[in-house]
């Protein structure tokens, strides 16, 4: 087991990476004491673990263990599935010394995080990530919400798990495409903070999509290292936080064109990510020979390189309703070459849409 | 104008009462910046104050301000009210720079504080509370929530204003009911911390309910000094700040028993008020005639001193999920005395039963 600290000063937590970790006691423990504990899940996640966790909190102390099962898949990040969550933590009568577990990907995670953040004016929660996505990005750094028809993540809170429990063993049954949704965000860490670890990426990707643990681990690992330091920093998004958010702004405009739950949030990112490059280029701040080493990693890991074939008009209407438009501007995180995001404000739109334009299906 | 100011470190704010604030550009100008600013209100009270509030904003500096409209009264404190605002303010464009105003009352401020608070995972707002229940209690503080079918403000969250601008001036069109409702906070911020607040009260109850300006001002200026230092304590209520809540747990089943709308908050706080005075005096920390006191403000104010005639056990099991219990055990706000407060738990329900029948219609 490896263990890593986000470190935000009271709200400081650890996150704990390994094999078979889902039903270490130890790790549930210091969060127990008498409280009653709800287990936000879906139906899927919950006939592989829920079982096991239910034991471990046991172990570790918890009174009374509850169980919310809300539908599988993107659709439950919705006022609906909200209230699916909300409902069971009512029924099961928890107060406000009560947690919340999120076991599952990250639907589970953004939902029963923000469950957690509202319910009775916030609750404690615990994320134990059971995707390769939710353990190297979703469940890391307290972003929680819910969708809107009007934009993805539109409605949420900031509000940081008690602990991140990611058992890697958890990959194992993990399908391929999934998988590899993951590694889109893996490698996006790569691409705007770490120039090496996109080597390392680029060395390993054929034992990473052979689920080797060691290289799982590691990659957990690293990407878990990197975002932390960038949410230690700005935890609110006021500012450096937002080049996580790389390819995302064309990510989100994918997403929402092709009809929630169509891409896997991993897949647009890839695909997003290629049109950041492409916007990159076009902008001066990275070569060209960098987007095509971009391009070919997620090309390598079996990712979408191009989006869906709307028309670029459509995806900037998209875009413009985007979250991270300030002030009606839409920001872009462009890399100032490989491995160094920044973020950039008053791009032409002919740039964008070109772009756009150069990584359609 | 009189100015305090609730301090909580970055999240410290002005809250500025007087006659004719409403429409003061200044008072907007230094949260107002170039953002789209939008007003969150209903029909009744949009028809008295929304020109000049809009007039105000322009005249501060705001670049575009946009107005979303909900239903009147508590059943807006809903996941459709809720939705409501929040696809106003998409539909408006508002980025995360952009502000929301709450022009009206508890209802209003409640509920477009929660949509801010979750709007884009949170955008900064300011209260302007045109009720005197708003006034004196639900604009300060940072609480703020919708209510669930199972129970009154179990969805909400910590959100702290900009700044709270109480113009006592509309109190002048207050229905009598509503001006009697805030009263009921007002005089429980005597009874849980200020003595000499209560006779105050007693002395001038009369040029209260005949809304004497200068009076009215003093008793919102003297409920939010109280409110504040407590809030101030204890922003999330994790002790102290619970004590605001005397009178609320026998409240929220009122309401919750009567069925939503048909009491008015403060009227409920009114009977709870008589009931936690009542508990108070079984439990050996008030004194009878402390308690006739008490009951006597409540009756010379025209609020109700007696909750709906339904069984105590009922009062009980709505009790039991009231968000104040914790861990299963319901704590209960009482009085070491008048004008001193403080949390007691694991009371006898019996004791609780009997005060509850001692104060029923």
């Amino acid at each position: 087991m490896q263990s890593l600290s986000v470190t935000l000063g009271e709200r400081a937590y650890p996150i704990h990476i390994g094999a078979g970790l889902l039903d270490d006691a130890r790790l549930y423990a210091p969060h127990a004491g008498s409280a009653t504990v709800a287990v936000v899940s879906n139906a899927v996640v919950a006939r592989l673990y829920l079982e096991r966790v239910t034991r471990a909190l046991e172990q570790a102390g918890v009174a009374r263990v509850a169980t919310v099962l809300v539908d599988d898949g993107e659709q439950a990040k919705s006022w609906t599935g909200l209230d699916r969550v909300i409902d069971g933590l009512l029924a099961a009568r928890c107060g406000r010394d009560s947690v919340v577990v999120a076991l599952g990907g990250g639907v589970i995670g953004d939902l029963a995080g923000f469950a957690a953040a509202v319910y009775q004016r916030g609750i404690p929660f615990i994320q134990v990530p059971t995707t390769l996505l939710a353990q190297v990005d979703s469940s890391v750094g307290g972003k929680t919400a819910i969708n809107h028809p009007r934009g993805k993540n539109m409605i949420g809170a900031f509000h940081q798990p008690l602990a991140v429990i990611a058992d890697v063993a958890t990959l194992d049954t993990l399908p391929d495409r999934e998988l590899r949704a993951g590694i889109a965000e893996v490698i996006k860490h790569g691409f705007i903070l770490d120039l090496q670890f996109v080597g390392w990426l680029e060395e390993n990707m054929g034992r990473l999509l052979a689920r080797d643990r060691a290289t799982l681990e590691h990659a957990v690992r690293r990407s878990c290292e990197l975002k932390a330091a960038v949410v230690a920093d700005d935890e609110r998004e006021s500012g450096r936080r937002a080049i996580l958010n790389f390819g995302h702004t064309f990510a989100h405009a994918i997403e929402a064109g092709a009809g929630y739950g169509e891409w896997l949030h991993g897949e647009a990112v890839a695909a997003g990510m290629v049109m950041a490059a492409e916007l990159s280029v076009r902008s001066g701040t990275l070569r060209r020979e960098e987007a095509d080493r971009i391009r070919a990693l997620i090309v390598r890991a079996g990712l979408p390189a191009a989006g869906p074939g709307l028309a670029p008009e459509r995806y900037l209407d998209l875009m413009q309703v985007d979250k991270k438009a300030a002030g009606g501007q839409v920001r872009y995180v462009l890399l100032d070459g490989l491995g160094r995001a920044a973020l950039h404000a008053g791009l032409e739109t002919r740039l964008v849409r070109e772009s756009i334009a150069a990584a359609l299906r």
